[in-house]
């Protein structure tokens, strides 16, 4: 890949796209202005490869990915026959999963597999994995030989994990080594990988030993043995590790590269920082989407899968809703006396709702972070319970005021702030527990959290302003 | 540092912690174990130092740092002084922005301008930046002027920018040299950092004209010009820019690293990919959290500050909870007649909330990444309106059955079918356009939005339904 950006000035004119992001094509927040993408569109829909070619042709790869994205499924076909030579990896590598895998459905196998075989390995996974098992084999069957076996043994190993997501090409050299043999074996070596940031040292039984930075090894004299300058610190990443596992090790430690080792130990295969950043972005922004119940919450997830994730949320939450109703249900005769009741009640469920999620967000992202662990899991508690009781009382104040006022009626206003007080701590209690009991149970507390969570302020609410209101004899 | 690394055994042992996740003091999740956190708070307790230092010294720094946080805060100053000499600018950098800013308040300014002086810039601008301006003189007077100067200079930038994140320390040469030229001046001149990952190759002016990656430059004979083995492809991104914007470039681009430049066009510092990670993990985690109010989110928050953050939202809340109440308010005669409607508009009105929240927690998420611009908005309109339309249709027949059968009356069935099938669509429409419009008027969507969505949701679900009952002739 490298070497063609040293030698192909046509590859210059693209990059500069990067070096300026205010070039014509992109607006001011660097993304593709609309004028352009109706003009790429237009003259699709003309027929006119050449001018699209034009077009889409000063883009960097990235940009070429977020053009497709752009376009109507319709549309992505035809851009993708004038640009055929744009295609690159880089191209294939930018584009969102589920458009990716509909270009790919569309294309026929021997085309993809063409396309698969000029990728580095986790690029040409990632072109595969999400295809059902029959496209799988018949676009591998076109392949060559070697690529296939590569590809298929990436594909052995569990989605989302280190064996998938790494790359096959990389350095390592025996420990026996010079920085001067080092450096000799680079020049001669044309076919090795130009992507790579560190050199894997590894043993006779290909074992990684150390790994050196490059700047390392331009700064130290050809004599010095690798072994004296390459660093012992090393995360090896099994095989198996889970891609979030793998993200918050390289946040953990600042890495750039990772070695990857399969269950003996033996160096198989490297992660870079660059393939890991987009993990990260996914791990850390689905939260808020879990936590909505929104599923997978791409945009171009197709409407049908959209629509199952979301509706099963949405009919759960339909049987925790009854559960609040059913504690309605019980004080229906309170209610018919003073219908006050009815228009305040949503008020006590609400604010507690929201207090509750404000905790749930706070502890499920500590989770995620690895900030709160079972050493500080009672600082965290009794942190939240301060602020709900802080919480708690200045909202009591103020809608306890407002309703004896509006209301002219004080012992409505005692009963709303205290029910709002009551549910403003239940709802800490729950926002804190609900999330680490699912942890503990090795479930991932940002899918389930919320349902519950809301089911309790909503019933409690409920419960607890129309209880008080006749406990307190107000009717 | 990297050269520490090379020859300081002590580092090495440090190091070998990274190498196996599985040391003593981490548990399966490469997280510090209870006991061993336990061990340490009773040799602090005991005031044994020697006991506290025997402990934390095989830690990897980042391991030190999550040590000091998961401590009580009165705990920490005691394990900086048992472990002063382990106390390196990597433990400081890990540390959570609210855990290094009351220990560094806790220490003498001097022993601050130490640590500070020891630092990379962009390190050592995070340890002053928070602190208020009269601890930041007293520190900065005891440096030596020109590091003074120097992060006196990255402190004149805006917060959260390009300006204050960059290094200043980087490799940069004259366009004019040749790869030899490069090597040997990297031999000649030790006091270059040893941490980079390629090297900028600057004009006459100082403006960047290109990058080399450091593998190139072990890959190319010595006598080949700099300018073609460079890459011109280069994001150069203005001191002022936001550390968001960054971020995005640094993804989209798949940078390792970036020259930073200023209005000029002078080369003036450089990013680092690993120093972004955590600015890309914080951006796209922060939604969950900025959705639900929870302000900074951050559990070593001051409880002062969280208690603050998330009333004023919960406040809010309050009124738009009361537009909801006003609402119901106009129908009071209509519940009194019939109690089961006010045992049923919760779960209008709340499942409204859920499919609104799901709707917002899309686009919020599709516009942080920028995959949804002005060129696919309708698109995405579309799409979000027909998901509702077949989430409305399947949550209503569910509920229009199940309420026709459990209270007898089919007409009742029919106005609360009809009634949330209306408010889901509402929720569709006010959880993508909401946001669009705050992003619009270049506000955070992630901030105000689900405010405004809830409160349409609500009004419109009790709106909505009790009208029917009126309307249809129910009461």
């Amino acid at each position: 890949m490298a070497q063609t950006d040293l030698h192909d000035p046509a590859e210059d004119s693209v990059e500069n796209v990067a070096a300026e992001p205010r070039v014509e094509e992109l607006d001011e927040d660097n993304l593709l202005k609309p004028s352009f993408v109706n003009a790429v569109r237009a003259a699709l829909a003309d027929g006119d490869v050449a001018r699209v070619y034009d077009l889409v042709e000063p883009l960097h790869p990235a940009d070429v990915a977020d053009l497709f994205e752009l376009l109507q499924p319709a549309e992505r076909a035809g851009l993708a026959a004038a640009i055929t030579d744009l295609m690159s990896g880089e191209v294939i590598a930018e584009l969102n999963d589920y458009v990716r895998e509909d270009m790919i459905e569309a294309l026929p196998a021997a085309a993809v597999a063409e396309i698969a075989e000029q990728l580095d390995t986790d690029d040409a996974v990632q072109l595969l994995e999400d295809l059902d098992a029959e496209d799988q084999q018949a676009i591998l069957a076109e392949m060559e030989p070697e690529d296939r076996a590569v590809i298929e043994s990436a594909l052995s190993y569990p989605e989302e994990s280190a064996g998938r997501l790494m790359q096959r090409e990389l350095v390592a050299v025996p420990d026996t080594m010079t920085v001067g043999d080092l450096i000799d074996y680079l020049r001669e070596h044309d076919d090795l990988t130009t992507e790579f940031w560190e050199v894997f040292v590894v043993d006779h039984r290909h074992h990684p030993v150390g790994t050196c930075q490059l700047s390392w090894i331009l700064r130290t004299p050809r004599h010095i043995a690798l072994t004296d300058v390459m660093k012992r610190d090393q995360t090896l990443i099994p095989t198996d590790m889970d891609q979030e596992e793998v993200a918050l090790r390289f946040q953990k430690y600042g890495l750039i590269s990772a070695a990857v080792v399969d269950e003996s130990g033996r160096l198989v295969g490297q992660l870079t920082v660059d393939d890991i950043v987009h993990i990260i972005q996914e791990e850390a922004g689905e939260d808020a989407l879990l936590l909505s119940g929104a599923g997978d919450g791409d945009i171009n997830e197709p409407i049908r899968d959209a629509y199952s994730a979301r509706v099963r949320w949405l009919l759960a939450n339909l049987l925790t809703a009854s559960v609040a109703s059913f504690v309605i249900s019980r004080f229906e005769d309170v209610i018919a006396q003073m219908v006050a009741l009815a228009v305040l009640m949503p008020i006590v469920a609400g604010i507690g709702g929201n207090a509750g999620t404000q905790t749930l967000a706070v502890t499920v992202r500590a989770l995620a972070t690895n900030q709160l662990t079972s050493s500080n899991t009672w600082r965290a508690v009794r942190r939240e319970m301060s602020i709900a009781l802080l919480n708690g009382t200045t909202v009591a104040l103020v809608i306890g005021t407002a309703v004896s006022l509006i209301f002219g009626n004080p012992m409505l206003g005692l009963v709303i702030a205290l029910a709002m007080m009551g549910n403003i701590v239940i709802a800490g209690f729950a926002g804190v527990f609900v999330p680490l009991t699912l942890d503990k149970l090795r479930a991932d507390p940002a899918i389930a959290s919320s349902i519950f969570v809301t089911m309790t302020t909503d019933s409690m609410g409920f419960l607890v302003f129309l209880g008080l209101a006749v406990g307190m004899g107000l009717v």
